[in-house]
């Protein structure tokens, strides 16, 4: 271990709840991977709760501050004082930035200090990262997205249940994707600090929470939800910021989705966010919306960013044998003489090879038959010596064709 | 304007065709949004084509060089030369990083310059820098996706037409989503590339493209298309990059999907990759493989990279005005007395107030009627007066309950 080989960073933690928890234990395991990715250990210096530490030690013996108290204050005020100390900060709070972000800006500006929060906003998509960096110099046109995972879970349940609201919100809270209070999720105010910090990204304007109007989702009926099936229409809760009329429209809103569009498959607790500018055509983007260890991985990310500067060229650090003979599920065609005990016969081959069969069609064509198959996950080359098999019967009489098949069935 | 603000930045440019004249137009275009994203303004300073232009005059007069040329010689020549030189490199060039991806890094770490590279994988969508950046201290764990848009598009349009493979190829040629010379992409080469690429990044370990198995979609039969929508699958060219038995697995070949996995529904040229990561669960991005302008744009946002250095806070440079009539279409719930000329009076009001109906559902309950309805798109504020009116009618029995619709039908 190199343990030794650079001045750890030293990390100033504000609140261990879920995600300061989950964080810390993230650094400690993942140390050694920061260190490779930008030439420094970090370690947790100090940390301040709302029942121990002092937030002046805490800052004065850290390189670098992580807030993950939440709320607006002490949360402002600590934020302020370590850019002012010229300590950048990392910070998953999204009412802070929805709230004070030109306060915070300018002080961090002022200071040369860099302030970031890609946890503060669709949980483990990296969409800050992306608009403010890939997309810095683009025209972007819209954003937009379903950026609470509590509510989309909600819907999705309501949908595919038919279950009432009120009885789909307490089994989220049972599932934790609801907290004990949900109101600032399912009333949409979460959501808006959301799209009021993307628009202030996306369109360089300075706005906030309040010009955001927002709608929830407390009165949708499950009448309404099985109207919107007949109708080919999926229930979201949309975040949208789009330059309209010369100006600029920021609103949350529930909302009907047809069949294609790319945020109607977007189901449970999930996040999924779209950019759209002229240059780019759209991107989308969709993972998990939260979770302790989801959130605490996107702060992580934020701290690589700053201790790597200006990304130098990471060096090889694993040297991983590559792997030939992998295991896949397969798509198997061919064409057989349409005599009773055929595919007995093929069945046997496969079985003796170990494989079983997931899906079969077989269908007549003249005196042969065409079969097609589905077979569970095998190793590559087991699949291959039972198609070599296959394919010397004298029932067979095309080359068997062979396709990969991913048997995952996604929810 | 701001133009003599700041030294402008002298961009070498190497390669005119598609991408490179693109790009030309867009650091003229964007140039005043570089300035306001990093503090300095692109210029083109120099241009090196097949016809004209001296490489070392040009390496002379630059401080970035941006390669465009494809292919591996003299791209490589002169990549390694700016580099050495200590000029940070942007390039689009697949090949060139997956086959000499080792000395290039080695010699940019060496210099300690940038090279940059996210055109080269997955046109608009940014998986190198989440790869590099977002997740470059995740233990990331699979890498997997479409990233080839001429195939996608290929198989995309044999499910859907029916067409066999050499139909369809010449059918991607005329719109441009093939090249005269399709080889290298039906054949699996190009995403192989792209792979070889993903794989060095993911997982820190020294890929080239002799490490990936590929295979390629022609001899792909409409057949197997048919039979796999009676299955529930569709088609998909996958590129995988994952840990297995210890060691890791590259490779790219035709594969099969159930419906409801997320790269089911990525059809026509688009490309999505996902990353899995026990940290992040997973995530999905999904974009627009290819064009010019669109990696022209990637190239762009490199360059910003680059000039950001350690990403400044910006500055909010436009005061948008919040607009707050928009419009949108609707989906409108009524319960309504079940008697004849309810629906004329109903639809009177709504055409009074300019709003046309697309869809209607209508049931009875007892003596009443329950009427669902979508209409198409209007400003919200003539949909609130049409609904309060409706409301008034003697007929209506229920507050009318209204949802928004994005009526967009993708494809």
């Amino acid at each position: 271990m190199s343990e030794g080989s650079s001045k750890p960073v030293r990390i100033g933690l504000l609140g261990r709840g879920t995600v300061g928890g989950a964080f810390a234990e993230l650094v400690a395991e993942r140390g050694a991977a920061v260190e490779a990715a930008c030439g420094r250990r970090p370690e947790i210096s100090g940390v301040l709760t709302r029942g121990e530490g002092d937030f002046d030690e805490v800052l004065a013996g850290s390189d670098l501050i992580v807030e993950l108290i939440g709320g607006t204050e002490p949360a402002r005020e600590h934020v302020l004082a370590a850019l002012r100390a010229g300590k950048p900060v990392v910070t998953a709070n999204k009412q802070l930035l929805a709230q004070h972000g030109d306060e915070l800006f300018d002080v961090a500006r002022e200071a040369g200090v860099q302030i970031r929060f890609e946890a503060a906003v669709a949980g483990v998509i990296p969409i800050v990262r992306v608009i403010q960096e890939s997309f810095g110099a683009t025209e972007i046109s819209k954003v937009f997205g379903i950026v609470n995972g509590t509510t989309n879970f909600i819907l999705s349940e309501m949908a595919s249940t038919g279950a009432a609201y009120e009885e789909v919100l307490e089994r989220a809270k049972q599932l934790g994707y609801a907290e004990a209070d949900p109101t600032e999720d399912v009333n949409g105010a979460d959501a808006a600090a959301k799209m009021a910090i993307l628009a202030r990204l996306a369109f360089h304007t300075p706005i906030t929470l309040g010009d955001v109007a927002y709608e929830g989702i407390e009165t949708i009926q499950p009448d309404d939800l099985a109207y919107a099936k007949e109708l080919g229409l999926s229930l979201k809760l949309l975040g949208v910021a789009e330059r309209r009329d010369g100006g600029l429209s920021v609103r949350v809103f529930p909302c009907f989705l047809y069949g294609g569009h790319p945020l109607a498959p977007v189901g449970g607790p999930f996040n999924a966010v779209m950019v759209e500018a002229p240059a780019i055509t759209e991107v989308t983007m969709s993972g998990p919306g939260a979770g302790g260890t989801q959130t605490a991985s996107a702060v992580l990310g934020d701290v690589v960013s700053i201790l790597a500067g200006d990304a130098p060229v990471s060096q090889p650090r694993e040297e991983l044998t590559v792997v030939t003979d992998v295991s896949s599920s397969f798509y198997l065609h061919l064409e057989v003489a349409d005599r009773p005990g055929v595919l007995a016969r093929i069945a046997q081959v496969l079985g003796d090879n170990g494989i079983s069969v997931k899906s079969v069609v077989q269908r007549g064509i003249g005196e042969d038959a065409r079969l097609v198959m589905v077979v569970h996950e095998c190793l590559e080359s087991q699949f291959a010596a039972a198609v070599e098999e296959i394919g010397r019967l004298e029932d067979v009489r095309s080359t068997p064709r062979s396709i990969r098949v991913i048997e995952e069935e996604f929810v």
